[in-house]
């Protein structure tokens, strides 16, 4: 069983975080998505959608997608939970996560693609105007976050989820995308502190 | 407990399936996205993204996110499972999901926010060039659904899933973008033909 990634890409790190939560080691194999290496015919058999990362069990079969790959090992191994225990915090992780995927991740996402120029040849067309759009958006979401998090620890509740793995990933790739985390969000900072010192988010 | 939605909307229509294909029933109550009833105090503070639908528990507690309500009555009701059931299982249908969502459902999605001018007050700014981006997008997504079809009855293997719900709204959900589904995707053809003629495809 391998995982094949990109480094220095923001999903990758996520399932890498995932990972170490668990306790769980892998093998793991580069790929270099800013040269071409997701375009090939090898990777684009393993993933059509040519996106890293994808989980290759010793069959050969092929997991794409962070949360598939993550959701593959909290079957496997639940403990500890990170997609939450019952129906409503089950529903409630899922529901964080993906305003933090869909939402936070995807806008900042969309900045950097759409506006620095390294991704000038991984992104055609680059639109600028839209790059732009979602800078206030990811903002507008930092905000709600902070109001969340002024009631309680974690995004989804009393307990460490994907979701704050999704939603440290998404804040810590502002940086290349040039939007700068509000200093006046002070809950937002209390539980960026807090999951940022965890060791996994070295992972 | 009840729905809170705008029932012309696709992602609501997600959940109006899952729940008729487990045979559960509720109470919806309407809510006009296109004329500001997402943006109003009341149902911003049930969903501060403002988006629909939203589950409302008898204690008032508010789960948003499409997927959220689905996995919430997936733990309740696990029969029958939508979600998958066993970790590779789980994983592919995940895997599906989310590419029928962040990426056929979500480019067919900002092609009609961006393009449509029954969105200009919704979708602000509107970009044109982003609009159109996206539609060349969802016909490779499609593409790739055909080769996918041609090997299994649906698109996580041999089980209906979510995942089939969300690729089928997100089809339909390409007449109003006006994004043509290429008749010579026969393997899709013969899926959607199945898919839409289940009961279910109604509610």
């Amino acid at each position: 069983m391998k995982i094949v990634e990109t480094k220095a890409a923001p999903n990758p790190r996520r399932v890498r975080i995932f990972l170490a939560e668990k306790g769980i080691e892998l093998a793991f194999e580069q790929v270099d998505l800013m040269r071409g290496g997701l375009k090939t015919p090898e990777f684009s058999a393993l993933n059509p959608f040519q996106r890293v990362p994808v989980l290759v069990l010793d069959d050969g079969t092929a997991i794409a997608e962070t949360v598939a790959i993550c959701r593959y090992f909290e079957e496997l191994q639940p403990e500890p939970a990170l997609f939450g225990q019952g129906a409503l915090a089950c529903a409630r992780v899922e529901m964080w996560n993906r305003r933090m995927d869909l939402g936070l991740l995807a806008s900042v996402a969309q900045a950097f693609r759409h506006l620095h120029p390294a991704m000038a040849e991984l992104e055609v067309p680059q639109v600028a105007a839209w790059g732009e759009a979602n800078k206030p958006r990811a903002l507008e979401i930092l905000r709600i976050m902070d109001q969340e998090l002024a009631k309680q620890r974690y995004l989804a509740g009393d307990q460490y989820s994907i979701a704050d793995i999704t939603a440290l990933v998404a804040i810590d790739f502002m940086k290349p995308a040039r939007i700068e985390r509000p200093p006046q969000l002070e809950h937002l900072a209390r539980w960026y502190a807090e999951v940022a010192m965890r060791p996994s988010a070295k992972a």
